[in-house]
This record gives structure tokens, sequence and C-alpha cells, in this order.
């Protein structure tokens, strides 16, 4: 009797309502006979706060707490002032369903171009803190519009939070080349790095086998284009983390390409994946969007439930399909049915 | 009778000391007959502060305040804990002299190779706050060293500090091709991000010529690797301008050809000129660091006192230089030697 799995779908705004149909349709192909899903859908974005005013209701999100795993698309909207439906929708969750490991592997698949000359080999892991930093929402303004405003924007960070997310850097890097790379900016941010530091360089003790560095966030970007391939395991804060993993994206051949998980690592509120990509106003409704990243997405879902075969199997799809047609242009649907026939 | 200026001189570490001599005599010589200059040394940074304790003491700073311009090495040293030298030093100057534009052009010289396959032309600058946000120091930890710690760092942005640097992004933008690129992440950090991008719409109004749009700090990281001819001028805070100026240094083919000026632009104080790139540790004193970066920086300086001429004989003596000779392995003094006989 294998347990049926509840997965949220929250396809959202833009290309996301495009792509998330092939990441359900990749997963339950490739979970076929192993496990068992029901879909339970939610209306959360742009068009229903349009409607209704909703952003994230508590009881749909009390609904989205006893899901096992969620499928997320993208949030944002051109209509909506930025940042109500990223800090009500995707941040809430985020925060809500404590996804403190915000984790987004970074791989130059054969038969991508990279915009780079001399890419080399580029494989490694940005474990993002998912929970503090300056995404906590803590901040404000006063005399809003007067030449005398004053707007505060403030990181938190602390101990309990860092050495949980430090943690699980350097458990993925035993699985992989064991080398950790904390990004931070300590020579400035003082307090906040000094505290990461101290955290990394106690819990590496425990990892004699994992060899860690550390690297300003300006010289990460710089490393990113000029070798890229030095990097294992890259950890960092929530914010340097939102900001490598693009410039990474772009690096790998377009963000087209890279997946992401919103991790609960101690199992006590679902986990989401999600492409890194947004909901691209600019391509939304073509059918053009690639569902890579989406299918991708649903690979982790399977890995993170301990599915590490099915997961395999859209890896090994997705590389093949890259591989022989990555430089055709495809319609969405193209893309989403060769991927899957290859499943 | 012209008028003789006083340049504070302060090398400070590694390949700072190395480079900045040659930005001294590339200075001398294109200023020859059009304007005297008397150089001030400061024994500042991490040889001083390991010998007597000193990062800036007030009598220099008053000292520093009385010369005309600054050319600065590179600060930081590996002996030293991180920050004390940036954030006694460096930042300590650029925020006692109100040094509120930190201008950092970017450009693609002929016969340097990008390590973007296809970069295109490449020729933007951007204005970065100098004087705010997350470099103010606001911040601090309790409970330091304890499973409880909290570590905080606070942004403070004002009206005031950033009206001003908007004004000199559509200023300059007027003398170039006419478009202001604002970049914030205004979907998160909300207070600070609706200020600015408020701020740009009201000042916006006053140049109908200059076109200007918005990209997330995740999103520009992308475009700097993928389309970086898109940009003219970019306007940014002081934390996102400087990860952006160093990723775009990368893409030009390397720090090593980066300038910049720490500008007061209301003259009430010195201005500041150095190169983007740091100390480099790693390869200081041998002999091997290229100073382009720091002969360019002179040029901005005269630009900065008015001698527009001469800035431009030692741009066309580093242009020609690199077309030539660009691939070239070169050590400090055969670049610095090559470039002073093109001027
Ligand atoms: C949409 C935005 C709030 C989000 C973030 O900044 O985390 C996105 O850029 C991402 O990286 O998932
Ligand atoms: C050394 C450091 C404090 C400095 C900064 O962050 O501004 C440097 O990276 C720069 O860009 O000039």
């Amino acid at each position: 009797m294998s347990k049926t799995y509840t997965i949220a779908v929250i396809p959202g705004d833009g290309i996301g309502k495009e792509v998330t149909p092939w990441a359900r349709k990749a997963l339950e192909k490739a979970a076929q006979g192993v496990a068992d899903f029901t879909y339970e859908p939610f209306d959360l974005g742009a068009e229903r706060y349009l409607r209704d005013g909703a952003i994230l209701p508590d009881d749909e999100l009390e609904r989205i707490k006893k899901t096992d795993a969620i499928l997320l698309g993208a949030v944002g909207d051109p209509r909506i002032k930025a940042g109500i439906l990223e800090r009500g929708l995707l941040l809430k969750l985020r925060f809500a369903l404590d996804q403190y490991v915000n984790l987004r592997p970074s791989k130059l698949y054969k038969g991508v171009t990279s915009p780079l000359a001399n890419p080399g080999d580029i494989d490694f892991v940005v474990v993002r803190e998912g929970t503090e930093g300056l995404y906590c929402g803590a901040g404000g303004a006063v005399r809003r519009g007067t030449p005398q405003e004053v707007a505060t924007e403030v990181s938190i960070n602390t101990a309990y939070g860092v050495e949980r997310v430090v943690r699980y850097a350097f458990d993925l890097a035993m699985k992989r080349r064991k080398h950790v790379t904390l990004v931070h900016k300590k020579n400035v941010l003082v307090n906040a790095g000094d505290m990461w530091q101290r955290i990394v360089d106690r819990v590496g003790e425990e990892y004699p086998e994992v060899t860690h560095d550390y690297s300003h966030i300006d010289a990460a970007t710089i490393y990113l284009v000029s070798d890229p391939s030095r990097f294992d395991v890259i950890l960092t804060d929530n914010l340097f983390g939102d900001i490598l993993t693009d410039e990474a994206g772009a690096v790998v051949g377009g963000v087209g390409y890279s997946a992401s998980g919103c991790i609960n690592a101690s199992n006590e509120y679902p986990s989401m994946f999600e492409p890194i990509h947004g909901s691209a106003p600019d391509i939304a409704g073509k059918g053009i969007a690639n569902p890579t990243a989406a299918i991708l997405s649903a690979a982790m879902l399977l890995e993170h439930l301990g599915f590490d075969d099915a997961a395999k199997r859209i890896h090994a799809a997705v590389e093949a399909d890259i591989a022989e047609l990555g430089s055709t242009a495809r319609t969405t649907e193209q893309v989403g049915e060769d991927i899957l026939a290859r499943i």
C-alpha cells in the first residue's frame, strides 16, 4: 500500500501558469508505479488579487500546510505594485512554512550555449538562507513623500537561523565535492558577516573532510563570470543568494534551466519547488516559455520526498533533451512533450 | 599664473602601493604646462595600523580635507580583521568627505578579451550612492557568541541623499546616451525601493529627453552577462552598486581596467579617485599588478578638476596601449612606462 502524497499546485502569474502543468505531468510520469500523487490546485496570484483582493487567506495557508509538498510557478504582475504579491504570497509562504534552505543548483548542461566564452565545467549549488536577513520585512519610512523622508530596511540574522542552514550546506558538501564557500560582505556588514563567519568556522570543525573558504559578494560576482568551476557549495544569506543565483542562471545559459527548492529541512512543513525565473510578463501568453526549469523543480520535489530514482529519470530526460534539442527554438508544449516522451 | 593643486596620495595596502605611483606619474605628465600639482603623501593602511594602531587620525583627516583631490590605491590586508581598515579608513573618508556619488564607468576597450562570448559594445557608467544604505554602520549584535545571538544591519536611506545622486545621474545621462536604469530590489525592500522609485520618477520629469527604466538587482546581474550593451547610466544604492560594478569589471575583461571616483559633487570637500580593484594580497609584492585602472583614476581626477584635455590624453594613451599590447603579459612597470610614453 503506497502512501498518497498531496501536492499543492500554485501556478501563480504569467509564464508560471504555462510551465507548471508540465512540472506536474513530469512528476506524475516519473513517479508512475512508485508513488501516488493527488493535486490540490490553489488559485493564488495576480488574477485572484485583482478579482477579490485576496493574496494568501489564512484558511488556504492552513490547507497548504497540510500538503506534502508544493509546486509553484512564479509570482509577480506588472499591474500590481511591486512587493504586494512577492511579500504577501511568495515570501509569506517561505516564512510561514519556515523554508530556511533555499536550494539552487546551477549546472551547465551539454548542448546549452553559455554566454561565457570559456565556461568550463559548471556544477555548483547555492544554499541560500530563506527566512532571515533583509527579507524579514523589518524597516519603515517616516515623512513619506516629503524632502525629509527617511526609509530603512533592517537585516535580522540569528545564530539559530544561520547555524541550521550552515549545517545543511556542510551536509550537502559531504555528498558532493566537499567544499563550501561562504559569501557575504563581512568587511562592511560587520555584525552579520562576523556571526556568519564564526558559525561557519565552528560548524566546519565538525566536518574535517570539507574545506571551506570565504568570498565577498562583490568578488563572488566576478568569479561567477571569470571562473565559475571553482565553486561546489556556495553558502550565503537571503539577499546575496537572490543575486548570485540569478547571475549563475545567466552564466549557465539562462534561468530557463534553473530550478530551486524552498526547503523546510526539519520537515515540520511542506517544502516548495519552483523555477528560479519569474513570471516574465514580456513573454507571458505566447506559449514560448521554457518549461525545463519547472520540470527540474518537479525532480527536486521527488528527491525531497525520497524518490531518488524517479528524480533521476527526470534529470536524465532533461539532459538528453537539452543535449539533442537545446539549441532549437521550440514552444512550451513542444519542449514539455519532448521531455515527457523521454521520461 | 596657474593655481597649484594639492593632491593627497594614499597608496594604502597591497598592490595599491604598486599602482598608485603610476597614477601620479600619469597625472603629472598629462597636466604638464596646464596645471601644477603638489603631492601630499599619507601613510595610512595596514602597515601604519600594525605599527602604531592609527587608522585615520583626526588631524590627518583635517589635512586631507584641505587638499584639492585624493588619489587612493587600495585598502585591505589579510592580517587585519575584515572591516577595520575598510570601515575605519576607506568608508570613513567617503562618509566624512560626503562623497555621495561613487562614479564607476565600465567600458570594453578594443584589444581586451571579455570573458563573454559576444560582449557587444559595452560602455556604461554606474552612479552608485556613496554615503547611505547598508554602509552607514548602523546595526549591532546581542548575545554575541551564544546560540541566542542576533545580529542586525540597518540600511538608512534619505530623500535628501537619494535626490542629490538621482539628479547627478540624470545630468550625466544628458551628456551621454540619455538613458537611466534604476537598479534596486523594490519588490522586497519596499520602503527604500519605493522611495528611490518615486524620486527617480519625479526628478525624471525635469529631464524630458532622458528615458528611464527599472531593473531588480537580481535581473540586472543577468543583463550584465547576457546583454550589457543595453545600459547607459545605471543608478543604484551603495551595496547594489558595489556588487554590480565588480561584475561589470569582470565583464569588461577584469577590474584591472576599471577606475572610480568618490565624488563630493557640491565641492565642499575633496573628491577621491581609486581603481575599483582591491589590494589583491595574492599578487601583491610581485610587481605584476596592472596599473591601468589607477592611471584611469588619475584621468577621472583631472576631469573632475576641469582639465578635460589632459584627461583625454590619458584616455587616449590607455586606449592605444590596450589596443596594441593589451593581451601581452607585462609587469606593472612595463605597463606604466608604455602608457606614460604615449601621454
Ligand atoms: C520574486 C522575489 C521576491 C524572489 C526573491 O527575491 O527571493 C525571486 O527573485 C527569487 O529569487 O525567488
Ligand atoms: C573595500 C570595500 C569596503 C569597498 C566597498 O564595498 O565599497 C570596495 O569593495 C569598493 O567597491 O570600493
